[in-house]
């Protein structure tokens, strides 16, 4: 059976249940009477059923899944009219908003097929990332402000299984996937709740050591590499969980491996190579190179799918500065798996990455509260995107250089130094 | 393969882009540059993505796919919190009203299983039914006037095809409900689309007959039936196709076997037996039977399902009396199929049937154009809520009856008399 429609995880209902169990408890933290946003792929039906057993079993007052399909957003974007690309329905953007402001958390399930948009206009995925974006500014800054507990997490869809496992049948491929997936969210453990809480402990100590740092810059070096990445005024680091106004802590990814905070928008100077390829609205950019001036992008190169990449730097003005850094032990149980998911949620939890476009406001002191103004002062960069793309590996050095220009060996080869 | 979300017909994706293509050229008339609304359930994925591949070739700016999950809205009746089923999100409402304004034609997917909300509390369905049918009221009036092109089809759904073809191994009974869903829209035929012009004509022909007689009202007579339904006053039949406001033709059911039109919702008296089960809101109600006086129902009893029933009924003051009355003979292709479907859609096609609830405007010459007052004087009868339920059999009797009280035989035994 290859049909997108019936991938193997279908038949395991059950072990559905318990992740569901752990993406609401550890994941979202989903509180009695509160709403939930599920966002999902018509492939993800049968963890999405089992999500909203969950949460309505735990007190959920209503589950809201906004579907995908992933056969009429690629109808779509092969056929319809260029210029409907430009807006979206007003009613979609409102229903953001009005969830927003009701408190609903937002559990985003990924998987889609890597290839999705495979030979459209890539001009087309620019103008709707573009129109999304702008109605749903909002909600994108109160989500990544911590203004309602939110959670990425993976389902495992068959296009993907066989882009991450080619060779394999796709059922093996799936199953494949799957088993990779309840590794990687420590689902194979005894008591994966108390694994989580273990690890997420050992994120917040090493953002501890790194707060206590307070250092200037992040000092990356490799093949290619030689980028100096200076941070945010009253930068903090980040990682593992996230407090909702509630109080209550969240896990935004599962899997997450990283520490990360915000570079400074015009304080990153040097040359970056990225170490993985980047999936950006179904279009594959890879062995790709960027030159740092000042903060901004002022040369880029991609073997492939390098139209795509300046769609992004083109986005806007931010699009062409940093808004994260995060750092990735080679050795983490995901760079370990020694797979190339092509799906960052994974592979970004396999190396130390950067990202383009907005930063976190979280990743500064106060920063939630913050104005424009004093956000844009404090370095903080703002885009209508924000892009994640590898650039650690095994051979990869970071130093952490304090205002002084004193130098911490942060990572040698990849791993901590500590 | 036993799973919900694999049944058989995803295999058949040719024989759906087939299918595709005729609800959209001959149910919907889809027109270039037009917004096109789907309503199904995440299993109908592998037909509504022919249709959205269809349709976008086809010219159609935005196909916007509002979608349901099965297992999502069980979990929802079963667990979640009694009040919650009282409101319906703004921004919903606020959808359905953008898009009829935008004119984007609605095309509904049925084929849920027909015990889907079984065991749950009727009071819930009952809540959520009156609160979407408030919130979109609106909407309901533009389609229910023809405003926009519509169409209801269906998708063969395991379910649907387990409690259909009881029995069968679960891809059999798709199998067999995927060939009784060809055969009831004609795609056997050589030429479907021309199979469609004909019927249409010959419906067309019927409704032009009972049009000249102009009758008072029809009397249907059978085991445990003698009813007299009085219509409404400038009445008009209606059924195969319907017209757009931009003049093209649409077949709002496929399939469609009847001539269909308001009864006086104060004139009607009498008793009528259920020919088959109804199935509303996931709940079977069947072996029933309700007296009418002076158009109101005034006593109702059912072997099964009462209270769901009395739901219906209470729903507000319209909800006891009529708003639709159609003849379909006997031996219409679907009643010949000789097989219960247990989906309004299909059923309300083998057989002569009445329908509590609201009225087509349409059914009174000039009735799209009719202010409330007026359409009440003239009888038809609003509510929120349009439940068809089937009253004819092969043992069927209906005559016309005259202002004068002469009466012309329309049905002997079930089927028509000329």
């Amino acid at each position: 059976m290859t049909d997108a429609t019936a991938p193997a995880p279908t038949r395991n209902d059950e072990r559905f249940a318990v992740y569901a169990d752990l993406l609401l408890r550890v994941g979202i933290n989903l509180q009695a009477g509160q709403g939930l946003m599920v966002r999902a792929q018509t492939e993800a039906a049968p963890l999405v059923r089992c999500v909203a057993e969950a949460a309505y079993r735990g007190g959920a007052r209503f589950v809201e899944v906004l579907w995908n399909d992933a056969g009429v957003t690629r109808a779509r974007f092969r056929h319809a009219p260029q210029d409907s690309f430009e807006t979206v329905p007003q009613w979609r953007a409102d229903g953001m908003r009005q969830m927003g402001e009701q408190g609903y958390a937002v559990l985003s399930l990924v998987g889609d097929d890597p290839d999705l948009l495979e030979g459209t206009d890539p001009e087309r995925w620019s103008r709707y990332a573009k129109a999304w974006q702008r109605a749903n500014r909002d909600h994108q800054r109160l989500v990544m402000s911590d203004g309602v507990p939110w959670c990425v997490a993976a389902y495992p869809g068959l296009a993907w299984a066989r882009k991450a496992f080619r060779g394999l049948e796709p059922d093996d491929a799936v199953a494949r996937l799957w088993a990779a997936i309840r590794t990687a969210v420590r689902l194979d453990r005894p008591d994966p709740v108390g694994a989580w809480r273990s690890h997420v402990e050992a994120l917040h100590r090493r953002r501890g050591i790194l707060d206590a740092h307070a250092f200037a810059a992040l000092h990356f070096t490799g093949p290619g590499t030689d980028l100096r990445v200076g941070l945010a005024d009253g930068h903090r680091w980040e990682g593992g969980s996230a407090t909702a106004p509630s109080g209550a802590p969240f896990v935004p990814n599962m899997p997450t491996e990283e520490v990360f905070t915000a570079p400074h928008r015009a304080r990153v100077d040097g040359v970056v190579r990225a170490s993985r390829p980047l999936i950006n609205g179904g279009t594959v950019i890879d062995d790709f190179e960027l030159r740092f001036e000042a903060g901004a992008v002022v040369k880029a190169r991609a073997g492939r799918g390098e139209a795509a990449l300046r769609r992004i730097l083109d986005t806007d003005e931010g699009a062409s500065r940093l808004g994260e850094v995060a750092l990735v032990p080679d050795s983490s149980p995901i760079g370990r798996a020694g797979v190339l998911f092509w799906e960052t949620l994974f592979d970004e939890n396999a190396a130390s990455h950067i990202a383009l476009g907005k930063a976190y406001p979280v990743s500064v002191r106060g920063g939630a509260e913050l104005g424009e103004e004093d956000a844009r002062a404090a370095g903080l960069n703002d885009s209508l995107t924000h892009v994640d793309f590898m650039i650690g590996s095994r051979e990869t050095d970071v130093d952490g250089v304090a205002a002084d220009g004193a130098r911490t060996p942060l990572m040698r080869d990849g791993e901590w130094v500590d």
